[in-house]
């Protein structure tokens, strides 16, 4: 596919971005010696998770049983589900185990049974800490609970007690390394105390701003991030990357021109409707960019996509290009407007098939 | 598919109200002696676009040329593209015009002369006019322009000039029957002026809220809603429909249970990040209901899903629902949140295929 003649929004690529980010990652989890077991859910996409193995990679996360499914056709054995385990998944789960290795999320004892009695593989068992974000996991404060669990998941005939893990999204409200170090700080406080009481369990943190900037991750025995392959203007925003490292983009067609406006094709269903905050009560849906491929990426200042309807998107601001058929835009986030795509193309013109929602 | 033991997100389609919102809305356009020219892009599956032709509809709107071809195969042979004509389009076109008889917006005197030169077929010019919203659209006072479109489209080969559009965005902002019927005013005013100076025009208005609150749509021509075929949370909001008309929902299976929250299998690739205010500046992603297939629709007060991550919903509220295995959410935007997934399964556990963006 030739880039420079688009007539509808394209998923690009950057493959060598991509990997680079790979790379890096490989190299910061060797450093701190803990494993690197990443998020395919920002990806989901069996080619861009070969790269991975090119890495030597060898276990992976993912966020429900469909996308374990669509990774274990592309021979990945050992995959943890980051998502609390409920009943309704039991059948999904026992066609899975024939395939690969499955690490699970586990807040009931009386799931732990169920597990046991209807798997007929081993599987481990994670226990999700709330660190304080509120969404799922278990309060560190619950230590009966945990306690429960830990002794039941050894006790029990397949499930093997493996560890905790924090998905701090907290970090994804912060601005600047200061604040995400002393989040992280705290993940470490939460899981170091953990560990103290049950030497055995390995603990992993999961956030791409937390691994992304932390120098300190040599206490944990694993990192999970995710978001980190292609990153996105949030991330630049929040101080986990520069512009320069993000892999992603949308490139979109010029539709109508004004004086002080572009209406370009690229709505809610080509970048999906998460933003950022701007000056003066705006939105900021989407940030134009100016893209060279061998050079480095930079953002236009102040000009955005400010409006956006389900194909439309408006875009604003003092750097408005003259006389362009397509304009390169930095998703808000990568991992929303990638799930929008059956596929990608990279900045070459290939073609990279992706994962939808069946 | 039984909907009573699901493993994973569902989005559901109630048939019959469906149904029933479009026989609605073509005794609504019959009464006023309009032509119903629904847009498909809330629905995009050929199934549904079916209903429509058992209830005597021709032709049709849609957003791009490739959404034109996805119902072309299909056999819609008159088909409206409402977006703003622009050059990289023109292969797409040649490619349709063997198929369907185009309707297009234009609004540049250059891209008639290029459309005239390069399509075999004759077309129909739609002039969009923007009465206000600020996206795209040729501002009524722009006189010269309008005129000199026109007068072209008549005199060039090819292309026939058929009249003015108004998609009235502003309607999705407002609250209750007299702000929409304000708008509604405004909007019936300018396209009176304009057909006052051009009687040949036929004067078409797009939005939903519009088409459902107005009993006075006879001035019109042609009417193009698109969401009503579902409706949603917002336009119950907007006062568009009530509760028991949406024919959308998600069904979500519970993940964890807290006694101040519910962690739901729904997450912004199940449900899109289009969101309502709510109290205390809380954000309604999502709104829970009690779903009776046969009886009403009745919405959990103040009971929705607060927080939305990519997998994860945070249903949140005093309504929260016990010992449930999943729940009903009514969709915040059912346009958006459609679009996330490549079928629909019907109320009775039927599978209807759809279109994903490729």
């Amino acid at each position: 596919m030739n880039l420079n003649n688009i007539s509808r929004p394209v998923l690009v690529l950057d493959e060598f971005r991509c990997r680079r980010n790979i790379e890096r990652m490989v190299q910061k989890a060797k450093k701190a010696g803990c494993v690197f077991r990443p998020h395919f859910k920002t990806h989901q996409s069996q080619t861009v998770g070969r790269w991975f193995r090119e890495k030597g990679v060898k276990g992976i996360t993912v966020s429900s049983p469909s996308m374990a499914a669509y990774f274990a056709r592309d021979s990945w054995d050992d995959i943890t589900i980051a998502f609390p385990f409920h009943p309704a998944q039991l059948k999904d789960l026992q066609a899975l185990e024939q395939k690969c290795k499955l690490r699970l999320f586990i807040h009931s004892v009386d799931h732990l049974g169920l597990l046991n009695s209807h798997l007929k593989l081993p599987f481990d068992v994670v226990i999700e800490i709330d660190a304080g974000y509120g969404r799922s996991g278990i309060s560190p404060g619950e230590q009966t609970l945990i306690s429960d669990l830990v002794s039941r998941a050894n006790r029990l005939g397949k499930s093997n007690f493996h560890g905790f893990y924090i998905h701090d999204g907290r970090t994804y409200h912060t601005h600047g390394k200061d604040e995400i170090l002393a989040a992280v700080s705290s993940d470490l406080e939460t899981l170091k105390t953990l560990k103290q009481k049950y030497p055995e369990a390995r603990i992993s943190l999961g956030d791409t701003p937390s691994a992304s900037v932390s120098e300190n991750l040599d206490l944990l025995d694993e990192i999970t991030p995710g978001n980190f392959v292609f990153y996105d203007w949030m991330q630049t925003e929040i101080g986990s990357c520069s512009p320069d490292d993000v892999g992603l983009f949308v490139l979109l067609p010029v539709a109508q021109t004004y004086p002080d406006r572009i209406i370009l094709h690229g709505g809610a269903v080509h970048l999906s409707k998460d933003f950022l905050p701007a000056a003066n009560g705006q939105k900021n849906y989407g940030q134009l960019i100016d893209y060279a491929e061998n050079n480095s990426i930079s953002p236009v200042r102040d000009t955005f996509l400010s409006a956006l309807s389900q194909e439309h998107g408006t875009l604003t601001g003092p750097g408005l290009p003259e006389a362009e058929n397509a304009v390169w835009m930095c998703p808000i986030h990568s991992c929303l407007t990638a799930n929008l795509y059956d596929h990608y193309i990279t900045t070459k013109g290939e073609r990279i098939e992706k994962r939808v929602l069946s």
